[in-house]
């Protein structure tokens, strides 16, 4: 006898990722497809479907011993399931569950922002897991985040929940942020931000740096691998990143109050690392009390999506 | 036949608000008694239990006809109502709530924050009303606040859930605020933050104002009232005062995304005026959608306190 399996779909701009769950969090198959963004996106639901039940053929699995699936979709999603426009994708004015579960035979399906899902797949068996009150910061090429509380998302009616990395924390910045405003977090806490601020640091001193032969194309990780042997101009450099990140995780703690942060993305390859630089940051900045949320790392890599919206469908 | 009623109790550290309330909200009567705190507050509770008696008698109400009593502290309070230390009352390791159910005959009692009860008080009956996602700042001598999402208080295990006035909001600040940090949000937006700020404007400039007779004695309402006569060093005042209250205001819409936020406290007496102050810093740091959540005033005053406490016991 076996038990139910649900189904984790993460749609993203180039490919879908999908995965096959237990209730209980085993992962039993993942596999992927390309999206086809063409036509608006229109054959996106139908590709997802059609290789859905391709695999559960395979692996002798009726759609009647799957409790439902659940689609982390890169863009804003109400909390009923409403998209109304995702950039990526080119849907507008769309119920992506509604679809995906009539081609589906009627399984239930339940669709929710990308960033948020991989705060609950985290929640569920990764960098969160056996809490139920979880913050995840991911920081890659942008910083988008999730907030779960009591094992839910949650999402806001504007669908504002998580979107952390538009935090204002820098007055002095000059830029723009691609969202309009000036000194966003993203700015100076994503891959590009780090790569930035290690050019304007590179600009603004003399001081040596293993980093200066790379020059314009210095990334976040040359930054990272420089701080952890010790170079002065990128622990000065990881100083400020560190800085805005604790109080950006201060702020959020001193809102939700989460168990625990787990951070995620590209830049979290550094590990503990990274962490340490945030810390003495964060507990600056968050003086109330010496009992405060945790800071992980997050476990799941770019499998969170999967596992997240698998779990959207256990509620 | 007549419904149940509940009783909010407010401890401050002078005196203990108490209400009697029907059910559905209506605020039956409401008193108040002195705050004994000498010998570690120990007859706080046992004053309180006494008094309530006396008005239900006076009322003709059975405590069976009680379906609970609710308790705000000023100070942390942990989700199942422990209260670790309340320095204002001279509590320490307590569970007022459990003590006060046995001086109360059994009925069920429950304990929370002040500030987050407060909180709750708008949702249920002020200017929160008719939402389930509020969060309230209340801007008096400090800034307090607390959030409330599907219509239940965010306390978070370590109590920290709604202490928005120690979020960090300005790098460039020199002095230290009473939690240890620099630069939070209490320092600027509370009654003394912003009268400060107009003495440090004052100081630094040579512009003409009416606040100038008043020197060092100038107050949060001084610059309010100025400010709306068109006095251009206090509208700059409040410039200031608005850029980091829209600053944390978009933070916390970035976390929890309410559906309104409630600003109550002495400050907050200046009405829509201080809203508009704040609106355009707001908007222009959150900057993702142009459907966000509002911004209202708080509706109850110093009854926030009885109208939330008494709201605990109808979950």
């Amino acid at each position: 006898m076996m038990g139910k399996k649900c189904v984790g779909i993460d749609v993203g701009g180039t490919t879908v990722k999908l995965g096959l769950f237990e209730e209980d969090g085993r992962l039993l198959r993942k596999w992927e497809i390309p999206t086809r963004k063409e036509n608006h996106g229109a054959a996106i639901l139908s590709d997802v479907a059609e290789s859905i039940k391709t695999v559960l053929a395979e692996e002798g699995v009726e759609l009647s011993d799957v409790r439902g699936a659940g689609i982390g979709v890169p863009g804003p999603v109400t909390g009923d399931g409403y998209v109304p426009a995702c950039v990526n994708l080119g849907w507008t004015d769309s119920y992506p569950g509604r679809e995906l579960k009539e081609l589906l035979g009627g399984i239930s399906v339940k669709c929710a922002n990308d960033a948020n899902v991989a705060a609950l797949g985290e929640m569920w068996q990764g960098g969160g897991k056996g809490y139920r009150d979880v913050v995840m910061l991911t920081l890659g090429t942008g910083v988008g985040g999730g907030v779960v509380i009591n094992e839910k998302i949650l999402a806001g009616i504007h669908g504002l929940g998580g979107e952390v990395g538009h935090i204002h924390v820098r007055d002095e910045e000059t830029e723009y942020c691609n969202c309009g405003n000036k000194g966003c977090l993203e700015q100076v806490a994503s891959a590009t931000g780090i790569a930035r601020e290690a050019r304007r640091h590179m600009a603004a001193s003399d001081e040596p740096s293993v980093l200066r032969e790379l020059g314009d194309n210095v990334t976040a990780k040359d930054v990272l691998d420089a701080a952890k042997e010790g170079d002065k101009l990128a622990l000065q450099v990881m100083d400020v990143v560190g800085h805005y990140l604790g109080v950006a995780l201060a702020a959020i703690a001193q809102t939700v109050d989460p168990e625990i942060f787990v951070i995620g993305g590209g830049v979290s390859k550094a590990g503990q690392f990274l962490i340490d630089q945030i810390q003495g940051h964060y507990e600056q900045n968050l003086n109330l009390s010496a009992y405060r949320p945790a800071i992980g790392l997050a476990r799941l890599g770019n499998d969170a999506g999967i596992y997240g919206s698998a779990r959207l469908v256990l509620d």
